[in-house]
């Protein structure tokens, strides 16, 4: 003690480094400037006026509305979806073995728990597994890709469990990020984007390259504008990663199978690293046809399939399971080099493994009953119902923003958001403006305050300067989703008059 | 095409920056050059062998052993740990709600998991949860905390929800990172630590500054070591930031009250945010008490606890539940800015939320059966088998190594490892050194293929220059375990004799 006392009386050097002794260590202003630039709109201050609305609700006070709507998130069950029975019979026979012994589980939910649990250390989901993932179920979603490949090969080891998919994407970004300067790794990202990679890049210190979707086209991706990206981001960064996410969030467009062709010549063209995102594989309502990227890759040819380097992203959270709360997902590397496939095992093993549970749910979602098997009936009735349901309100929601003056609204082709444009007053906009709010940050918050419906500006997700948007998910049950288009389009209505008077 | 083709052509001006068009994108050479310097020995090249051994043997290979002992790892069920009854009924009871008609579930489980389903959105486990984690389950942590520590106050906002505590961890170290040369963040860390820590640390670019344990007085804290280590960091670096790993991690030692308050005390004179990682709090064997850093604190007075900044993990995977897969945890936060809070909050809502499963559990482990309930017998029982059965084992491993000539090994005063201190001949230091590797991984490798048994070398956690170690958990079943220290013994002298020769 004597040590320290004399010390801090005779050499307080330290207090060059760290501001006033009195002050505390990490403040605003001494922080991780990288982490002060992340921005992650989905759940932003919309959510979390939101909350507040709900607990003002319970507390008794009276409002315009007698529930918040939460519109704003890709979160199937919170709105009412009800679980897939095969998957959490499987799952509750690996929690507690017991009930493996229990007549009232079918039998071939027992032999999938049995033969995950035979997969673990100890035969038990408690216990870490391999950091890449349990070894039989990497095997399975090989087995998956090749089935909905039409057979293209898929090798187990080029697989990774993760914990959901916006593990996986950090992940990849990590490793690509590098340079300093103008020499600094840039990612290409469309706009509209989803946030997480704004807020990752911003997170990495990457350079965020924007490319615009053509909204006039069913928000289609475009040569011409990826072309004037990366030429106008190699005058200050190093472009190197393109991202796209299809069936696309916020935005909800399938691209065709020859765009998907473009973007992979493209890719190879200027060197970029493809990260395909494709967490919404099974929700396609147009067509019902999903190209994977690495089908359309190999069909390409060995040109391309031997050359593009690809990672693949798949989640439990969307499709007909939603099961957002489990954390369960896996990518795909392809044409990995083998020297950075080994950084990538041992990154990913410094946090130990992805959720157990999630790993053997994504097991369940890649190994669904065969038709000879007991619940084969009704899993399909299950995943049907959801899917086609989904493609019903994806319907309903174009036809109704598009009834309305002033809203403007893309097909619905996929995925589970519609990202429609609003024409905005002027006089709402200098409102906003004065108020130093985005104008679509502004008619969200108001939506909320008037009518209890939580959605995300357009803002939050990027957009041409000029136009505004709002995300909201297809999600709520459909006579809740009738009520939440009303309510929009009278709110939007009552809006415009407002500030056109 | 053709924009592209001429482009390709004529302005090949990509090639400055990515090199020949023939390599890849992401190479060792062009990839974060951070991630290659991230080591992380628990999964070192000594797991991956173990691995392929295992496979080998598989496969019908002759080895001088039948099994491959994994004491690498504090992974309790792996190590054939039977998961404590009540949690897994109450998970199952989430997972599956049709089991709450079951009349075979206590109805203290069916209580437990119908309050934390009512928390979750859509009452299902399978919704994404708020970012922080689960309102009432943060409620529970908080009152589990203040029982711990004798009524001093926990406010539940201050409880973060994580993906075990590696997570939590990796977050709060991110915040921390600012600066650049001279002024970039130094995170003191003990020697040996944990290499979560010295990898996070590469990983974002901090500086690691190392203070080193007294091996010879029970691996304890040393206030001048310290004084030393801050004040050779502030010549290169800023050092804000004191981790501590209490009970120790790989050492097994418990801190005395006193040398808390001694690192309180530093903390507080040298400007310094104290991160206490106390995932080990149930294992103590030692007087069975646990000092949290948190009471200490506040023991001290208003002076210590309204200033000196405090991080606090726990993880659901170790103690007596040992559930590892659930990668479930929890931090509280003590006298951070409120600025940065908020900061945090948003940030680790990029990511949505800690694994639900987990977050149930973690439920479970805060507030466990009372007296009063059906399963309190049988969960005490279950929980203080396994802790007393640790307790046993760490008397027997520091009696076994101790009794080993070249063998000197500090009691197991808690957590669930040894890290024993060996005598290696310098010839077997010279054989080493020629194939380029360190003395202790040459002899856990050469213990691996001998005698089947899995061990981490010291210098994956760090220890001074000249000294040589290991790490190994106390975790195989008691008759195993006296296996493991009769070859491990065996084999030492065996070792010393071939290369006294």
């Amino acid at each position: 003690l004597s040590v320290l006392g004399r010390r801090r009386a005779n050499m307080p050097q330290h207090a060059e480094n760290g501001g006033s002794s009195l002050g505390r260590v990490l403040t605003l202003d001494s922080m991780n400037p990288n982490v002060k630039r992340v921005e992650y709109a989905v759940r932003g201050p919309i959510v979390t006026r939101a909350v507040q609305l709900e607990k003002e609700l319970k507390e008794g006070a009276k409002k315009p509305f007698t529930e918040v709507i939460r519109a704003n998130i890709g979160d199937a069950q919170a709105m009412g979806q009800k679980p897939i029975t095969f998957l959490r019979q499987v799952l509750a026979l690996c929690t507690y073995p017991e009930l493996l012994e229990d007549d009232k589980f079918p039998e071939d939910a027992k032999q999938r728990a049995r033969r995950i649990l035979q997969a673990c250390g100890g035969q038990s989901i408690g216990a870490y597994s391999a950091s890449q993932g349990i070894e039989c179920i990497r095997q399975d979603v090989s087995r998956y890709i090749e089935r909905r490949d039409g057979g293209i090969a898929s090798n187990p080891d080029n697989i990774y469990l993760t914990t959901g998919a916006s593990d996986a994407i950090v992940t990849i970004l990590k490793l690509l990020v590098a340079g300093q300067g103008s020499t600094r790794t840039g990612v290409l990202i469309s706009i509209p984007q989803y946030p997480l990679y704004s807020a990752t890049l911003a997170d990495l210190g990457a350079v965020q390259v924007n490319y615009y979707l053509n909204e006039d086209n069913c928000w289609s991706l475009d040569i011409a504008e990826w072309k004037r990206a990366v030429t106008e981001a190699r005058q200050h960064c190093n472009p190197r990663v393109l991202c796209i996410i299809i069936p696309g969030n916020p935005t909800g467009q399938v691209q065709s199978r020859q765009r998907i062709e473009d973007v992979i010549r493209f890719a190879k063209e200027e060197r970029l690293f493809l990260m395909a995102d494709e967490v919404y594989q099974d929700n396609v309502y147009k067509d019902n046809t999903f190209h994977s990227f690495k089908k359309v890759l190999f069909e390409m040819g060995p040109e391309y399939s031997s050359t593009v380097e690809l990672a693949s992203f798949h989640s439990t959270s969307k499709c007909y399971m939603g099961e957002c709360g489990f954390r369960g997902g896996y990518m795909e590397v392809i044409n990995l080099d083998p020297g950075v496939k080994a950084q990538l095992t041992k990154l990913v093993s410094v946090r130990l493994c992805a959720p157990v549970p999630g790993q053997a749910l994504l097991d369940l979602v890649v190994n669904p009953p065969q038709p000879d098997e007991p619940s084969h009936a009704t899993f399909m009735k299950e995943r049907t119902a959801v899917l086609a349901n989904l493609a019903t309100k994806a319907k309903l929601t174009e036809e109704a923003f598009n009834a309305v003056p002033g809203i403007k609204c893309n097909p619905v082709q996929g995925a589970m958001y519609t990202f429609p444009q609003i024409t905005l007053p002027q006089k709402a906009i200098d409102k906003a403006k004065e108020a130093g709010q985005e104008a679509d940050m502004y008619y969200c918050m108001r939506l909320l305050e008037e009518e209890g419906i939580c959605l995300v500006p357009g803002s939050g997700f990027g957009q041409r300067a000029g136009t505004f948007h709002f995300r909201m998910t297809i999600l709520p049950p459909t006579e809740k989703l009738k009520i939440v288009l009303e309510k929009i389009s009278n709110f939007h209505v009552r809006f415009t008059k407002e500030f056109s008077e």
